[in-house]
């Protein structure tokens, strides 16, 4: 996401409330997490053993969903609302802590899987860097 | 917005979590402030005074984006994740008061911004509720 | 969704581009459409028919998605570009269609799907009346 | 977006409709645009020349809204319906071209215009690779 890097530091207001880096790397792991999140839904969905996997369906699209809506709120660089984008990120964390946990237990059969639960795991750290 | 009650009413696993009234009332509330965020802010990118209307605009879009997450989030009645589902709550409840008091100031001048922290009120109060 | 429509009346730019009734149906048909799409599709994740419901579930997971975001364009009643709107109408109009045959398979089995079914037809219908 | 590449690789269902790095390529330039055209609207509402900046805003939004969007279907790599990944491929394309050809009119005076328009002529044209 080489864009988003470029367009955060051409961003007429630097961000004062975050570190720079810190937040390209959120804003990044965000949409990967959402992108990841979607797809290994539907991959899920091709699945025989579907029906074990519902949860981490749900999980799926509840985490993509949070994860697209964090990364929106903080590539607003302005960061209108402190306490929502706070509380935003805490929300995000918890959805890509659930997913992480729900993908881990069919990484072992389910590639998809695996690769999901780190996409979910790096945004979760991420997201924890910066509510630090 | 009778489908969504309809849909809710006629979801295999009724809500055991939420109380059902309060749900359908909650999910309405969110895509209704979604919706009306929407609409303020460009009414904002409209108006002569746009200078002053900045901070109001970014609050609009960062509420539209947190409502419109939670209520697919609370749309998906199985809510596979208590504790994600209630930390979207709460930065649903601060984007909306948030964007409600920003809105107000603007309220005698514009009847967008009124109407609009008007949804933003009711929709703080539907996600208090569900946090209750 | 009384807020749309008052939001849509008080816009500063009054839409020329369309019919303001018929704005307003649509505006509020594809956030109805996108919220049943939500609900069924987890909905459907909860039947023991599961298998035989995946190409619905994944058309209402495009559908809610595409409605949500024809939806917000419409709502930014300015219309940046007519071409893009237009653009989207018609891909909001096919997903619709495509969901709602799917779900009327099912309507017979599953009230979710009928209800789904009814809004997806009436979003279609809305659709097309813009594009008329 | 290395785990995009990764988990589109890993679907059960390998992408048969479309040319696989293409697709890749396709889903992430998406959500690159939709990410810059976020960031590209915040930065607008942070300039002096602000009310010059009122259609490139619009169009940032319009643009972020399809881009996510199609992302989104892109991501679900068994593509329920061609009809809908098509129109909406369609749409998206239409959206970038008209927000790159606005932001490339500030490029000159706004380093964040200039790069968001990049993002947008890679997006167009990753859809039209896919729509040929």
């Amino acid at each position: 996401m080489d864009h988003v890097q470029e367009m955060i530091r051409t961003h007429p207001m630097r961000t004062k409330t975050f570190d720079e880096h810190a937040l390209v790397a959120c804003v990044t792991a965000c949409h990967e997490c959402a992108a990841s999140c979607t797809t290994c839904a539907d991959a899920c969905l091709s699945e025989r053993s579907l029906q074990e996997l519902v949860s981490c369906i749900r999980l799926n699209l509840d985490c993509a969903d949070v994860c697209e809506v964090t990364g929106r709120l903080l590539g607003r660089v302005s960061a209108a609302s402190l306490d929502v984008t706070r509380a935003q990120l805490m929300a995000c964390r918890e959805a890509c802590q659930a997913c992480a946990t729900e993908c881990e237990r069919h990484a072992g059969h389910h590639e998809h899987c695996r690769v999901c639960a780190e996409a979910c795991r790096s945004c979760a750290d991420a997201c924890d860097r910066m509510l630090a």
